[in-house]
């Protein structure tokens, strides 16, 4: 059995990602494949463990080299027991973010932890997606959309616009520097028109018609 | 207000080190200091969360990566809540385990994963305790110990005898190479002998009589 297709969505909060991951799994469930559509922090049961740790509680009980350390580990166990195993099968995999989310939202709240940041990764992760769609838009308009949802799970939701387009630069940046991987989504338009782009994209890489 | 000793107690389970350290930090507070006892995994309230991942449901749970990765976010939580801030209060720490612990462990169970072990510690907790005792004993008297004493909690009292030698010789190993931090103390003696000892090697590096 082939190894399958490594997915990630990223973006700032309320861009929209969650929705495209999602429609784009149904997108390739409805083409006789079997993909895993999973999501960070967490994604496999001790993951979710360490992720109530990292969400729960007063903001700030963590430093942000501890919280880093819990989200790789949280990641480890994600890739070990989720992603790993099912793209082993075959199983195409599809994460609502990975180690993109932890660079930006590390380097927009503590830029000095950038080295850490990727030598931790480095070290115990060693994997990036094949592919990640970047869903990018206004952040006005996805800060409206992101507190609107009120999942109430995210805090840098609370954190406001200005933050929301420093996050939008890290992205972009990071876009930039590995253009072989990202693909860039304007997500400033109707939901359909986004997952009709990202499937254009996705479903040639799995060996199926757009 | 002067930094203050940083001091832990290693050894194999059984070995009496729990013993020893609490003496050590009565004896301490005896001769008028306000010394700080603590324990690893552990030792703050964040790290005893962690703790509870680490040591509660089934051994299979975490690879040894992902293990390693929460022993290392647990200490950093320990050090920034706990001992860096006794230290820089003047007070002496004496802690039941540290790093040294984990690499003995993570040596004798999975001994690839030494250089994991040695980046990730220079990589987000970069400190060494000032002194460290040793407590050194024949892991047959030592395992009877252990398993006494019937604490449930380390899985590795269950790995039996060879195991606990394998560890024993990882303790004296890391003495050999660091000479200058470790006092290697013969355990196989009445715990008020060691005490004794420990005492008369601790108090003058706290400017007291011994």
């Amino acid at each position: 059995m082939a190894r399958s297709l490594f997915i990630s969505f990223e973006g700032i909060d309320g861009s929209g990602k969650s929705t495209q991951a999602r429609r784009l799994h149904d997108s390739l469930r409805a083409r006789g494949l079997d993909p895993v559509l999973t999501r960070e922090p967490g994604g496999s049961p001790g993951a979710e463990e360490i992720r109530q740790l990292l969400l729960t509680g007063d903001t700030a009980r963590w430093s942000a080299e501890t919280e880093l350390l819990l989200f790789t580990a949280a990641r480890r166990d994600h890739l070990e027991r989720t992603i790993g195993p099912a793209l082993e099968a075959g199983r195409p995999v599809i994460t609502d973010r990975f180690a993109d989310s932890t660079r930006v939202y590390q380097g927009a709240t503590r830029g000095d932890l950038r080295d850490m940041v990727d030598r931790l990764h480095a070290l115990t992760i060693g994997t990036e997606p094949d592919l990640t769609f970047l869903i990018d838009m206004d952040p006005a308009t996805a800060l409206a959309r992101g507190l609107a949802r009120g999942s109430g799970e995210d805090r840098f939701e609370e954190m406001g616009l200005g933050f929301q387009q420093t996050l939008r630069a890290g992205f972009l940046e990071l876009a930039a520097a590995s253009p072989d991987r990202f693909r860039v989504i304007d997500g400033d338009r109707a939901p359909e028109a986004l997952a009709r782009e990202i499937a254009a994209i996705a479903l040639p890489r799995l060996g199926l018609a757009p």
